[in-house]
């Protein structure tokens, strides 16, 4: 990788930083967050301005750009990528060291007194604002929303913003129509009295209307927002999709409906207007429901008083818990996405010893393989394919320059998933295509023991998941191991691969309890630097748990996994593991040859048949 | 328990509260909270002031009184106590309920426009202060505070404030004398540039200057602040205390010492105007550090621009972080204490099946035998003695109306402890005298599970008590049973039983990380209401661990116990432990064989030396 070279670019845009054209006053900073004006973790190429102007193109950072200086936050996973993409006119500030400032303080630290510091009010979420703008006036500056965003206005080649065609999803996808979920989130905002929500999370405006898209990579939504009001349904959406037939007969756009059904679709860019406009005609007490991380813009739009800001929406809550036909389409893409997985697993290890398959070609192999699928849409996130030293990187993804060939003398660790018409998968298992040294097998068996320590746990209704992660961690702490990064995220349903509210991680507190329906996925892992990396992921249903008492009436819950992949035994060292872990591996090995086997049988792979038959042999303990 | 009679002091209450003696404008409300003007857990006679308004004389619990209400806020654990004690002038508020206001909510829905909150600005944490006026505001209420405290002013036989000797504590019992101390704490000012630190809470007092006193029942604290500079002392504290010789030979208030150790000693009550000439006389960024829970008069004292408030303090921290001497004492503590108990229980043994003894006399002969230890000061808080159906009750302490009488036939928990001039202890053992149930024995067997789980835990340097709250309720959970309170707290050497700034509870996410010398409780239970409860209970040490491996060189803890009195072995049912749980039962019993013995036999105990040996046969699992 060789650095962007932007001495041209900055020079640009502190020109447009002081252009009464686009700035009342000049202002003396302007930032460039990294998300969209939705919020979204997955952004599209237009939206993708941090790494236009500095050239570094990770998931997580923030630019800075003031007269003198040019300035990128990120975190520990991308020290190493950002400085080898950035050129000399950028400084990386590593957060999470004790000496970086934050964005806030190290502003005040550089900038003239009263300085104005600009920011694309649709980017930056509501309550960043008022975190910066608190520290900012504080020390007598000024946060100032620049209504034109600045980059946009100097990146002559920016990509056109995506407008995909929609796909529009039956009942026996969704089980529940948008209708229905209208009629739900009324009730939601009846009981706490307020008159308007306002959807602009792109997953909840498409999960609420039954449609999905492809304006971002890997995540099958599409640009829009919504708001909804007790009699009202606006849709704001660009483009000629509209027009589709099969759009039009799904949220019946043609039909004689009653009033509060009829959507009112509208142009994407007049959201910002038409809130304004709900803002200006609230009598006393008439409250407007957005998500505390809804864009500055948007919330301003609404007068404080009239605000009613929670983490999480009704949406984002309803969304996690998923319904029967949501959780048998989560089965059935779990089943066609192990068939692929055992294809692929069955082909690398008569491939592999000749070496010839490189972590590309193996990524590649899979999509082969899912393709094949019923209902494949498009993978789910980016391949991470990782043989060897690689493996420690955990957000590795295999570019030409690191492309490395898997061989019998490494681990290989392949974290990967799709989106199928009927849900969402998200797999990571790691293998041996040779003989595994008796450390590798050991660091294996305690990742594997936190793995089952979480499946297997049973918990009170209400346990939030964070309260689970360290049960994955306790094998390996024994040991003075450990992995820094959490064990579990929310997974879509045929929707974003990562969602709240819920999730399992030490990280966070704030999570929303756990209950029967949610999915989450079980990922503990360890890596050791410049040799490999260890993941064994599943994705796992929430359900009622039987047990033997019942206190306070409460119920318990625990875990089915969704995910029906063999784990390979050849890694396991079998008398690390407690009786009950070396039965769960058993039955969980029965269940993959009952489910998969089966579906193999059907559509005719026996190789693969064959594979998974001999990769689910039990395990026997030593006593 | 019949109600407190208030119609007569509510009255005179609402008189002062329009009376312009006390109140600049009448107040239509005023705030009675539950603390003291240090946020003390446990407080002085003289600042009950809530339970003298209402009766109501639980730990926890705020009262409001307005023209036409009086309402009492408090949580579950005192829901029918406050009830009992409180006369039908008061409302009770179920904190913790759906239905149930919070006091700001409440006080906007019953106020007429424009109201005058009153409270006393010493009493109110500032943070709480801050959250309340917010509320009140938005809703065109003020919050105001009253100087003189207006239960006071009808209070004509309110108790003295408490003003006993002083303890002084050599560097033998402290490891660290108070002039390093200082040295220490300006150290920590520097590092964060601040030029005076307020210290407001009493056991950071005592700890500071390593002084004790007894102004508090179970804590031995003195009423007193402190306020540190860079290059002066103040100690704000009353009576003729300082006269002692002890005492001022011990804080060298008659040597000619450097100016920067000399302590200047101010009345109690000065502590506010001197502040205020503090913070008058701040030049541009001298900042001063208090705690965001000091009260909201000396915070105020300080304009807001130089305030550095913290949730923890440096003292919090460095007090909890137990230096070698420390220790040495607390182990010492924890043996003569062990040996109290082993002399109670093999006394209880015998005394029981009498029929004699009820809850009231077991805990009485606990503080007799507690008692007869050297250096023995008080109990560190009041002994929860229960049995049967009262052991379900948390927070039990037996008073003639409850007492009950202990038997063979029913479960005895004893939660007590003493404060030696050495040390803390805080200790809980259930025990049987007949034979216990096969439930019974199964119960208390998931709660030591839990107990070993966190006892017996291996965790990384920097990891937050809270992340090992659930390994002490996984054997419950599966069974789907639990216990309703957090698993252990932070204890003081000879101080506070209850200390921030760590814990093991999954209530809390903003604890600090446990690190070696901390000392927290491992405390997890089951209760039945109505018929029985269980805790386990040892005070155990944060010790560094030795693991086979050392993951970032980060360093790995566990916990070493301090408490040593047999486990009754009569109510563990051996087959539902593993080996290694086993193990660890029969190590811990054979540590409180070889030390707790040891001692029993130097004090020429023989009988309870018998009763311990016999406790601590070793168990055996059937295989």
């Amino acid at each position: 990788m060789s650095p962007k070279i932007t001495t041209e670019l900055l020079k640009q845009l502190r020109q447009v930083m002081k252009n009464p054209k686009y700035v009342q006053e000049p202002v003396q900073a302007y930032i460039v967050p990294s998300g969209d004006a939705h919020q979204s973790e997955y952004i599209a190429p237009c939206d993708c301005r941090r790494a236009f102007i500095s050239g570094f193109d990770g998931s997580a950072g923030t630019a800075i750009v003031t007269e003198q200086h040019a300035a990128m936050w990120t975190d520990g996973r991308y020290f190493l990528q950002a400085a080898h993409q950035m050129d000399s006119n950028w400084t990386l500030m590593k957060m999470g060291l004790k000496d970086t400032p934050t964005q806030e303080d190290w502003l005040v630290s550089v900038l003239p007194e009263g300085s104005k510091v600009g920011v694309d009010p649709f980017i930056i979420p509501a309550d960043q604002w008022k975190r910066m703008s608190k520290v900012l006036r504080s020390a007598g500056h000024d946060l100032v929303p620049v209504k034109e965003n600045l980059i946009n206005t100097i990146w002559t080649d920016c990509p056109q913003r995506p407008c995909k065609p929609l796909i529009t999803l039956d009942l026996s996808y969704t089980g529940v129509s948008w209708r229905d979920k209208i009629v739900a989130l009324r009730s939601k905002m009846a009981e706490r009295k307020v008159m308007w929500f306002v959807v602009t999370a792109l997953d909840e405006v498409a999960w609420l209307f039954n449609l999905r898209g492809s304006d971002v990579e890997y995540n099958p939504v599409f640009f829009a927002y919504a708001v909804i009001g007790m009699n009202t349904i606006r849709l704001f959406i660009d483009g000629d999709r509209m027009m589709d037939p099969a759009v039009r007969e799904h949220l019946q756009l043609d039909s004689t409906l009653e009033p509060e059904f009829k959507i009112q679709v509208m142009p994407y860019g007049s959201i910002l207007s038409e809130l304004q406009a709900v803002g200006a005609g609230l009598s006393p007490k008439e409250k407007v429901w957005l998500s505390d991380k809804a864009s500055y813009a948007l919330t301003e739009a609404i007068p404080k008083a009239y605000r009613y800001l929670t983490p999480y929406t009704p949406i984002c809550i309803a969304k996690a818990v998923k319904n029967a036909a949501e959780t048998e389409g989560m089965r059935r893409a779990h089943i066609k996405d192990a068939v692929a997985l055992c294809e692929l697993f069955n082909w690398l290890e008569k491939e592999v010893p000749k070496g010839t398959v490189t972590e590309i070609i193996a990524a590649d192999k899979a999509e082969e393989f899912r393709s094949q699928q019923k209902d494949f849409v498009e993978l789910s996130f980016a391949t991470i394919s990782s043989t060897g030293p690689n493996g420690a990187i955990i957000h590795y993804k295999p570019v030409p320059e690191t492309n490395r060939t898997l061989s019998v003398n490494e681990i290989y660790l392949l974290d990967s998933g799709a989106q199928y018409k009927d849900g969402t998968t998200d797999v990571t298992r790691t293998m041996h295509f040779g003989t595994p040294s008796a450390y590798e097998k050991e660091c294996f068996t305690y990742v594997l023991k936190g793995h089952i320590a979480v499946s297997a746990a049973v918990f009170p209704n209400g346990t939030k998941g964070h309260l689970l992660d360290s049960f994955a961690r306790s094998a390996l702490w024994d040991c003075g191991l450990d992995y820094l990064h959490g064990t579990g995220h929310g997974v879509g349903s045929f929707l974003n691969v990562h969602e709240g509210p819920c999730g399992i991680s030490y990280k966070t507190f704030a999570d929303e309890p756990l209950e029967a329906g949610m999915i989450v996925s079980d990922e503990p892992g360890y890596y050791e630097d410049g040799s490999f990396g260890i993941r064994i992921e599943n994705v796992v249903l929430v359900i009622p748990a039987e047990t033997k008492y019942n206190f306070k009436n409460r119920g318990s819950l625990t875990f089915e996994p969704l995910t029906l992949v063999p784990i390979q035994t050849k890694m396991i060292d079998v008398n690390l593991l407690t009786e009950k872990e070396c039965n769960w591996v058993n039955e969980y090995h029965q269940k993959c040859r009952e489910v998969i086997g089966a579906e193999l049988e059907r559509q005719g792979r026996h190789e693969a048949l064959r594979w998974l038959l001999r990769e689910t042999e039990p395990l026997a303990r030593v006593q």
